[in-house]
């Protein structure tokens, strides 16, 4: 697969220290209600976790900005849990490709607390929350097939009866401790604007592209 | 921000053993067919490095799969030239909005000989060539005026004369030890397939979602 000559320009937006101000979480607002007016689902977020050195990443879904903190739900137990457990350093991704522009985040991620965790599987529809207790993420599974069942006696198992949290689902919220707001731009010269805290306060600088 | 009752459903695929084969390449190459339907630039490719346990992620553009390694092309003193200097470790993500597909792989990154940089950079159009050498990667820049100048100077000096490739400008080749292909479903009931090498052949697992 070759794809050394496919090339699209990046010129639909520019990112000026002017219009960036001094705080990323007012850009970051800015940013994701203009992705908001294209993108299916604009709080795909990118997480990636790190441990015996081997960088792991995958989508999850950005389910609230609370306390400066970006909160997503997962399975404890999965292998992003696992490698949680083992060290909380985390970046994010948002890539919102109608407008040519990334955010990059670094941060700590920690567990929310049981009352938010139960709040928000109480939350979603019932077959989300059957889908959470049906799967053991990431486990190995025999076939699609065994998915379904499990999830069928589930649903009959519940039909009528209420469904509690299982322990091992639930929230983290990552507090970033830099932001990288990037602009694509004509011929490579792209726009980055970072912002990292220094003792409580957000330093922005401009980086090369 | 809250995001909590935000809903999409993936319903417009499915990932099934018979039609996944044996062969994750064969796999990966059908999807990115069917993404570049679609996408705009469906060589997006999400890489993150990680160095003293901090994982970093960014977009790159795959621009070759060649001998089964993942190549693009970056400053080799960027800041993921730096963290590559410390760990080779990778991961990457392909993540595909339309059809509602990641491909997660983690592998092993390695610079490409300078003969394919050469070859890629003199390909690339002039003003792509003179944006690599305007740009110290990374490093902090004082305005986007600044660029601009070293840009137009650099353009000056190169008007009528051949530029050669910086040498800290170049390829990385990516070569996979395990793909994951997820295929968004209904009720939050994913197909996941996982493939890992072992020995020179490649294992296929179905996961829990």
């Amino acid at each position: 697969m070759d794809l050394k000559d496919k090339r699209v320009d990046y010129n639909k937006f520019e990112l000026v220290e002017e219009h960036a101000g001094k705080d990323p979480y007012a850009l970051f607002n800015l940013w994701f209600s203009e992705a908001s007016e294209t993108e299916p689902e604009p709080n795909i977020m990118i997480v990636s976790t790190s441990h015996n050195d081997q960088p792991q990443t995958r989508v999850v879904l950005l389910k609230e900005v609370k306390d400066g903190d970006f909160v997503f739900y997962t399975n404890y137990q999965s292998s992003k849990g696992k490698a949680l457990e083992q060290n909380v350093k985390v970046s994010i991704l948002f890539f919102w490709r109608d407008q040519q522009r990334q955010v990059r985040i670094e941060g700590i991620a920690s567990k929310v607390a049981a009352k938010e965790s139960d709040d928000y599987f109480y939350s979603r529809p019932k077959e989300s929350q059957i889908g959470a207790i049906a799967s053991s993420q990431s486990d190995e599974l025999t076939s699609r097939h065994a998915l379904e069942d499990k999830f069928k006696t589930l649903e009959a198992h519940y039909e009528g009866n209420a469904i509690e949290r299982p322990a091992h689902w639930g929230g983290y919220a990552i507090s970033p401790k830099s932001f990288e707001f990037w602009q694509g731009r004509a011929s490579r010269l792209h726009d980055r604007l970072t912002y990292e805290k220094v003792d409580a306060a957000w330093t922005r600088k401009r980086l090369y592209p």
